[in-house]
């Protein structure tokens, strides 16, 4: 299929828009919708939460009957099944748009090529792969959900320049900027769930909620910030009600391997804590693998690690972590100074995992430097 | 005074051309100069090279009897004194120009005002500080000299994510990827001299000479590169005359601390190499801030310190670092790596040097950041 300057310039409205939904759409894809008649976009929306009208239901209403005949360009394709909302792939037939555009398939088993097979089948033209690796960056956690049945793991790091976290007698505070804490909590919002350990939780009386500052309020599409997931691993039975974690209002779940507590560990929780035992391995630690597996079962598509050095070497041993977030600041904290990842020793550089740099920044005095797995060749 | 968006374009223009002899005018400052008569360029020229002719009198000569009733763009104050070549202010009074625009006056004692001074003796109009911080940019190196006594000091470093610089075992090649290595050649053209320790020189039998590829040549202003000086710290006699270093041509200096050597350790070395004692302190190791003196008393404006952790955490202890190009590499060394700067441990986060970035850009796979002191707000 070959599209025109002009298909191009109606997708890329349609991905900007997409964009918008980013804090709020999970455990639904990010998508953008631009109706289009006569060269003019006549009706324009996207997603904004689960169980309100997906991104071409809104471009549908803006556009009324005028939408007849009109070109459809959407960031993912149209849905087929009814969820909480009746299918998009419907609603574009009852409108008789004459053309629709997608910039990807679905990988939603419940999807997956019924929405195009659907609009095809009422007589309307559909084309597809319109910057579909832009469309796939909007969604790189749902598609990873969908296919793998694993959330996107990011692991959020902050160290100086020498990869130090802490001093050795323990002080951290505060090795970056105000403007990069700012920046984690606006990240933290985009993503379902924050991991944590126990370490992190007590050691720092960390909230682990979202705190966005006006001017980050500014870009949210909601009046209320929604509260991402805080999935703490606690197989030593450490955390205590009585935490600034537990008594921030949100979801909390606290995941234990498979054993049983001791009678005198057993807790009196929050109503928002609930605990989840997952499988163990032999010494006792919460099974990563299985924990993202139920993770994924439970609809959360992205999970924000941001813990210690050995939480972070625990997914990284496993090679779990999809993306890392590090920030660093301008500054060497010399020896004796805690490390950022405690993974090896490798006896071999052949046995390093080599990443690429995806994205380069300034964060206020700091820097942000953002590492992917490497695109296979 | 104010300037023009004319005159701010020539500037820019005369500050271009001195970037061109950024590998080759040392000891002598980066310098352009661009005549203009009736909005038109009529002359300019770069100085490439000490003893040969400095911008002015290039850009004088291209413009012939025409520079009489011009305007000369200038990056730094005339020189009033006759060196190696005769001074560019009696050049320009005599070529009668009408007025020289300068972006900083020379802090070089044999100038510093007295250039200017003279033009404005014989009636030309005189201007400065268009452009200046920009000119600053152009003779970090120069400047520092001039005004401390002292060589700008560069340490470059290369390291994975989490500041290792090698296993545990050692094994450190490579790093960072071939651009980056083919970036540092480009780096060590530009100074004067490169320092390092008798450990590296060992351990990797390093050249540290300039080898630059082809694409790299052409940007270079001279038919063959001008090797820096290669300094070596050896205070405990270990270098040989057999070593790589050695045998690879260009001036070689060891420097050792103020104690004479036991017979069995005199060396028989080619005739590349001098030996240099500084003063030492009580341990015996090199007193790095004379050894800094001296050099820049041999008239050497900046210094590429290149070697392991020990040796950058020497000069570090001391602050005698101006700025830190440091490689970073996609990936996690991990545990039981080594660390890339000596220094500490440090009790307080107060204790730290807080520096800047004052560059990032991507070079092949990896990312190179530069910091620098902090500016004094």
């Amino acid at each position: 299929m070959s599209f025109s300057a002009q298909d191009e310039h109606f997708m890329r409205r349609a991905i900007a828009l997409a964009w918008q939904g980013r804090f709020t759409t999970t455990p639904n894809p990010n998508v953008g919708c631009v109706l289009v008649k006569d060269d003019k976009v006549i009706g324009e929306g996207f997603h904004i939460q689960a169980g309100t009208p997906h991104a071409e239901i809104h471009a549908l209403n803006a556009a009324a009957e005028n939408a007849e005949g009109a070109t459809a360009y959407v960031t993912l394709e149209p849905c087929s099944h009814t969820g909480r909302t009746g299918p998009c792939a419907g609603a574009l037939i009852a409108a008789k748009v004459a053309k629709v555009v997608c910039a990807m398939q679905d990988p939603n088993p419940q999807v997956s090529g019924r929405g195009m097979a659907m609009l095809e089948a009422a007589g309307i033209d559909v084309e597809y792969g319109l910057l579909g690796a832009q469309a796939e960056a909007l969604n790189m956690s749902f598609l990873k959900r969908m296919r793998t049945q694993r959330p996107f793991v990011t692991c959020k790091l902050a160290a100086s320049i020498d990869g130090k976290t802490a001093l050795a007698n323990g002080q951290s505070k505060w090795i970056t900027c105000s403007d990069a804490r700012a920046d984690v909590h606006s990240l933290r919002a985009q993503h379902c769930a924050i991991v944590s350990g126990a370490d992190t939780v007590i050691s720092d009386n960390a909230q682990l909620n979202v705190r966005l500052s006006e001017q980050q309020l500014a870009d949210y599409p909601l009046a209320q910030v929604r509260q991402p997931v805080r999935v703490i691993i606690d197989s030593r039975y450490r955390l205590t009600p009585d935490l600034a974690l537990m008594q921030t209002p949100g979801k909390i779940i606290i995941v234990r391997s498979r054993t049983a507590p001791a009678l005198d560990k057993v807790q009196q929780w929050p109503n928002n804590v609930t605990e989840l035992y997952v499988a163990g391995d032999n010494d006792g630690h919460v099974d990563l693998d299985a924990l993202l597996t139920q993770l994924a079962a439970d609809d959360i598509n992205s999970l924000w690690l941001e813990g210690g050095a050995t939480l972070a070497g625990a997914f990284a041993k496993q090679q779990l972590i999809d993306r890392y977030v590090v920030y660093l600041a301008p500054k060497l904290m010399g020896q004796g100074a805690k490390g950022l990842v405690n993974i090896g020793p490798f006896a071999d550089m052949n046995d390093i995992e080599q990443m690429q740099f995806s994205d380069m920044r300034p964060i206020g005095e700091d820097v942000r430097l953002t590492l992917d797995k490497r695109a296979v060749e």
